[in-house]
């Protein structure tokens, strides 16, 4: 899409990088065919199934009568707070949405694509707790809110700043969300998240976004993207639809995402499930279009299923990986922008289990082609947490998946290495090949955290285990962490409009 | 395919079952439409590119005149120990092959079928060492191999009872494959593998196969299946080749595996390592049907690659995934069952990298459609060791893969719930719901040892990681083991079948 420089992969992930300048993100674009599990009829299944929800059944906008009316005016019968709507009209808003966006970041060549073959790595988003090796879990801080968006900046396979990387509970949620756009400006220059805590917050965001990037600017591109959750089942309240109001007239984006945790806020059945998360995802974009036509959205959907012995969120299941292919169907049947998945686990550690569930999350979210995806890194214990090491652990299950997606060269006549045949021959090896000189430094992904040592030399080095090994690796990154240059106007400007709000907030320091 | 009794999974996987008879284990059919990422013209591409590596460059077959004698007679080119062949000749062999086959058990339950949408999970094969939490790692013994096949006989998501589950070390190897046959055949009654160490002891597989089924009934399905590997690159040797002459001539299965470390066995680039595994496959099962057509055979490929800064083999990788697919294409190009995957590390304990990587391999095993996934459990430092812990920690994912494959359900009405959101309702939950008690038993998979407390219960009862948990799971899964009966005079005639051949080998006891 834009030009990117290009450079090893090795270069960037490496240890070395942590010294050097951190640069632009590539994008990550699939050369893969699409994984698609449902049939051409199964997706009209389930989209009649969601249009009959919505006719039938409804959806509920409670405590914010401003959406009633406006559903009202668009051609939905309003029943108290109960909103019916009719395919057709459904239908004509939803089309006018976009199929794909830019969202601006303040270094432009970290902008990122959200549609067509492209996904983006974004970092976990929401836990009130963080945890590592050394300290435990512990209530989150902004000082933990900083760590995260460093690390963020610096891991080459996060394309996005992300939001809520955890909850600064040591500030006032009053002023809270000011000091986390502040970290995200200052700390990285990738593209980041509103806060989606009420209206006036909203409009902070924004406003902030205009310091930066011109109030004109981001009328043509958004420079926000903001996180809208359903209250499944079949509602959205006043705090949601009231931020998603001020974003999509100041045309930000917005991801709409039904939270649903199956068995609870959705039947235990599947199909059920996702007709009802596509009626209340296509229900929140039609808002959106309602409000400003063409507003830029990404069609979403969050699925857990719940634990039928505990009432536990499980994660990484099977369920799981199921509703996401099929969400990727039916967003691309809306011709939407799809967000799902990410590097989810129950575990309230990185041991083995984490492992399994998040890369059973990770492998479905690139093969069904997601174009965004939140809590790519440092998700821990069903998103109360966000984890040091989970985090860092993440980053390789991104590289990987980043390298899977580019596919095999067929094309290159040099790939099939018959100079190696003919310089080897049978029963040889191919370590010293010309052939292999050749290729030594792009042949295959190379790992930061997990290791091939065997054991004798493993266990002489220490025994240590993924978990012990990312603990290392964070403190390094966070050490040779720099801030990227930002102008020192833009700054003043940002910091005056952030010390009036704190004034009107009225909190004190 | 067979009549099988349908029972509750969670009733199969939960604790209850240890202690309860051990039932048949029901096939694994997948609903879901196969993941291929390679075009057809792709697959057309590395097939001539096999074909011209069989006609040009040609294979080794070391120290083992008979082979080249056979292939000689069958059309070969033969210069010293190098065979060259051309494609038609090549083809016509290949086309001999049974498209899919059924191998007995001794539990006819348990037979199991190789071909189609069929998946078969069998252990871990090979390792030298075995470990488990408690004691870390020694050399694997005797005493480890029969309690590898006892949980094998309980996993009711293993299909198989494998092969050389860890090598008993402590059996001289003159007789070792007779301890390891018997413990299959009396202390499981899944189907199993032969012993692939010399044609003698192939003979033995096939005579202690003709006294348990009868020598006429295998000759119809096959009651051995044959772990054949190429030592790559291009090369076969007279102990897999031997083995395979006696194993063929009697119409017993055989997998025929190249084994390559890419990058040094093979070339860097994927195009060329696809292409030589494709050609040592190929001609594996080109001389099985020249000994006897018909024989059914495993289209095989197991490829790891080189970690270029250490030069250990590692698992799980972007390139792994991307061969393992393929390769089933081109499995499918020549109408073949294929082997691949498995719960593949590097990693020496059951850590966050043991389960991103072997989930990473996993995934795309099942969704390639792999007909023969040996190594589904067990497999921890690339194969070296066999894992107690990793053994019960794998079956989770095979559980959950399991579930994953069946699909999702929108033909029933009833799965759309409309009863469900008549009675809740816009913003209610659905846990008391009639619909929800209908579906509660067999909504979700349920996990064995994956864990979704909340991090305050999960501290309380000790911060138990999986590593832990798994511990206490195998011993209780063997604690509660019971043999499968077996018919008193065929143990008799297969102990005195050993003992002659113990007295023949003179090792002494």
């Amino acid at each position: 899409m834009r030009e990117r420089r290009v450079r090893r992969r090795e270069t960037r992930r490496g240890e070395g990088r942590a010294a050097a300048a951190v640069q632009a993100v590539e994008p990550l674009v699939s050369n893969l065919p699409l994984v698609e599990l449902i049939s051409p009829a199964g997706v009209e299944k389930i989209h009649q199934a969601s249009l009959r929800l919505l006719q039938e059944t409804g959806i509920l906008i409670i405590d914010y009568p401003p959406a009633l009316e406006t559903f009202r005016q668009h051609g939905a019968k309003i029943e108290g707070e109960l909103v019916r709507i009719e395919a057709e009209t459904l239908l004509h808003f939803v089309r006018q949405a976009p199929p794909h966006f830019t969202q601006l970041a303040r270094n432009p060549a970290n902008n990122v694509f959200l549609g067509g073959r492209h996904t983006v790595f974004a970092p976990v988003y929401g836990p009130p707790f963080v945890i590592d090796r050394d300290r435990g879990r512990r209530q989150a801080t902004l000082e933990d809110f900083h760590n995260f968006a460093k690390l963020t900046y610096m891991a080459g396979d996060l394309h996005h700043a992300g939001g809520t990387l955890c909850e600064p509970n040591d500030i006032d949620v009053r002023e809270r969300h000011l000091d986390m756009l502040l970290a995200h400006i200052e700390l990285n220059d990738k593209a980041f998240m509103g806060s989606v805590t009420s209206a006036t917050n909203a409009r902070d965001t924004v406003a902030l976004a205009e310091i930066l990037f011109g109030a004109e600017t981001i009328r043509q591109d958004p420079a926000v993207l903001a996180l809208i959750n359903a209250s499944s089942p079949l509602r959205f309240d006043d705090r949601m639809f009231g931020a998603l109001e001020v974003y999509a007239r100041a045309s930000q984006a917005a991801v709409i995402t039904p939270f649903v945790i199956a068995g609870a806020m959705s039947p235990t059945t599947l199909a059920a499930t996702l007709a009802q998360c596509n009626a209340e995802t296509l229900f929140g974009i039609a808002y959106a279009q309602m409000l400003n036509p063409g507003t830029p959205v990404i069609y979403g959907q969050f699925l857990a299923n719940i634990d039928m012995r505990s009432g536990a969120p499980c994660f990484g299941t099977p369920e799981n990986a199921l509703a996401l292919f099929a969400g990727a169907q039916l967003a691309r049947h809306y011709n939407l922008p799809y967000r799902s998945g990410g590097n989810f686990t129950a575990s309230r550690i990185p041991d083995a289990q984490s492992g399994y569930e998040s890369a059973s999350t990770m492998w479905p979210t690139v093969q069904a082609g997601v174009n965004f995806v939140l809590h790519a890194a440092g998700w821990l214990e069903g998103g109360l947490m966000s984890g040091y090491e989970k985090f860092v652990i993440d980053l390789e299950m991104l590289g990987i998946l980043a390298r899977y997606l580019r596919g095999i060269d067929l094309e290159d006549e040099d790939a099939f290495a018959w100079d190696a045949y003919a310089e080897v021959g049978p029963g040889g090896h191919f370590l010293g090949a010309q052939h292999t000189m050749r290729h030594y430094e792009t042949a295959f992904y190379q790992h930061t955290i997990f290791n091939t040592d065997n054991y004798e030399k493993w266990a002489e080095e220490g025994s240590h285990d993924t978990y012990q090994r990312a603990n290392a690796r964070w403190k390094s990154l966070l050490k040779a962490y720099e801030p990227p240059p930002l102008d020192p106007a833009k700054r003043e400007e940002l910091h005056a409009f952030v010390e009036r709000r704190r004034a009107e907030i009225g909190v004190g320091r």
